[in-house]
């Protein structure tokens, strides 16, 4: 059987960069081709289907994964949603592993829809699961261990993974993920810290043969000091860490992330890839793909400085 | 303009119920006709758009509200989210307001994508929102105020709702939402205390006219005690109680939630509803939709007797 995690890291060193590309199709930020043909939900999400084959062609070779945030298909309904569908079967055929970014979560038998949704081989009986199957997806763990159960069942029996929600990277993260709080051994810890302990504990039976689990965390590039603690706290945990680029983090921050091995993290990057023809005069907007492309290897480059 | 809140109390006030029912296919205890009739993923959401009109058609007269859970649409692909949208329609067209349980979040960009997906007249310029567009949704809070703005900024622009999760019905909520925290008053409270702060707070400008706001909490039924002190916390919100029946939640303990006029709760009621058929030998299987109707007006009267 596949191993989520296993089959990561085997990509990771195969394409030599730890990188996953997200697939946010921001509509407003897209070439004006696509834009301007664009005048019904079904034109659009057509767009975004092809925007993403040309964005996959041009990464696939140099990246292990790639990450489409459903909330940007969501937002053009089942036309939307078809592209998402599309998409994660284009990255597949393409040898890219994908991860769904779709935070859900909820009451057991509801997170059991979820993960069934998401991260079965079967949706009913044996009725394939042809939509939304993906190798591993993100999680909230807001509703405690009752929510995260029926995940990681999917996890063992079809060799899937997931990335829990730690510290996000947005500023107002810390609000709640910030405050102090007491934890089973009176020590007064951050409330992230308390997810991660539990994330630490909720992937101890899924370790792989590199030292992993196929229990992640995610974990924001944003904050390099709570990354430090958070490596202590979770050593065998995969951390998916975006807010690299865009939202400000810096790739030098994140060493500690990982180990001798190079292993023990994948860095999101989706703006400024995806756009970065709009910051690059190398490429007019027709060669949007080459520019992403480019901006792949620049910081796959960034990333190989980082450890020499 | 629509209002959320005011809509939905004078639709309470008028079907003289403060019921919602969840519409939640667990396909697993749908009546045997529909499992028998279904062996791919389109007829069994063929078979949930049917059997959800027909519960609709039983209950739209004595409650203000339905509640599609889409985890258990997701399940079923794109066919199971065209059932949610068709759901979605079916209902507003009986006069019923519809909350979708969604529980979505992110960061900023990706909650107003998600906002713009459910809450939203439009998805892009003048394109109509014609798939997922509801009057209210449930919303995640772990992201803080800035994964909340854009959905309190539909609520303002659209008239729409939102119920935002601070203590959820299920056993492992304690984990986290329960851990003690200090508050920003130094005082020591309880996790999700801190988040009903918050919501307060993200609702104060959205109140209507009957003293509560558009900015609405989910509470379980199944915590009372939490509910006394989550009503101080909040005294302007709506609570959303869910857990009542199958999880153990009693009507008589969740009396605390409401004011001297009956108002300040809808009661969220799924399986117990759909499923009636299971557990009153007056109905057999083809009458699962009057044995939904037969049990809505049993809660009904219980609830009223609650305020005699």
């Amino acid at each position: 059987m596949t191993n989520f995690i296993n089959s990561c890291v085997i990509s990771i060193i195969k394409k030599n960069s730890p990188l996953v590309v997200g697939l946010d199709p921001h509509f407003d930020l897209f070439p004006s081709i696509y834009k301007n043909n664009s005048t019904t939900q079904k034109e659009i999400a057509s767009g975004i289907l092809d925007f993403n084959r040309k964005i996959i062609d041009a990464v696939y070779d140099i990246v292990p994964a790639v990450k489409p945030q459903i909330a940007f298909y969501e937002k053009f309904g089942l036309d939307g949603l078809t592209a998402y569908s599309n998409t994660i079967k284009y990255a597949k055929d393409k040898g890219l592993l994908v991860i769904g970014d779709i935070k859900r979560n909820d009451i057991d038998s509801t997170a059991r829809a979820y993960s069934d949704a998401h991260l079965s081989e079967t949706i009913y009986n044996s009725i394939e699961n042809h939509d939304f199957n993906v190798d591993a997806i993100t999680i909230n763990p807001y509703f405690g261990s009752d929510g995260i159960k029926p995940f990681v069942d999917n996890i063992k029996k079809f060799g899937k993974g997931v990335f829990v929600l730690v510290k996000t990277s947005n500023p107002s993260s810390k609000e709640f993920q910030d405050v102090i709080v007491e934890s089973s051994q009176n020590d007064k810890i951050k409330f992230h810290e308390l997810v991660a302990q539990y994330v630490n504990k909720w992937g101890k039976d899924s370790i792989g043969e590199y030292g992993y689990s196929s229990v992640g965390a995610v974990v924001g590039a944003t904050f390099p000091e709570e990354i430090k603690i958070l490596r202590e706290i979770m050593p065998n945990t995969y951390f998916l860490l975006p807010g690299i680029g865009t939202q400000g983090g810096k790739i030098n921050e994140i060493k500690p992330c990982f180990d001798k091995n190079k292993l023990g993290a994948l860095i999101s990057v989706s703006r400024s890839v995806l756009y970065a023809y709009k910051n690059n005069s190398k490429f007019n907007e027709s060669l949007f793909a080459e520019a992403a492309r480019d901006e792949v290897l620049k910081i796959n480059k960034q990333i190989a400085v980082l450890f020499n």
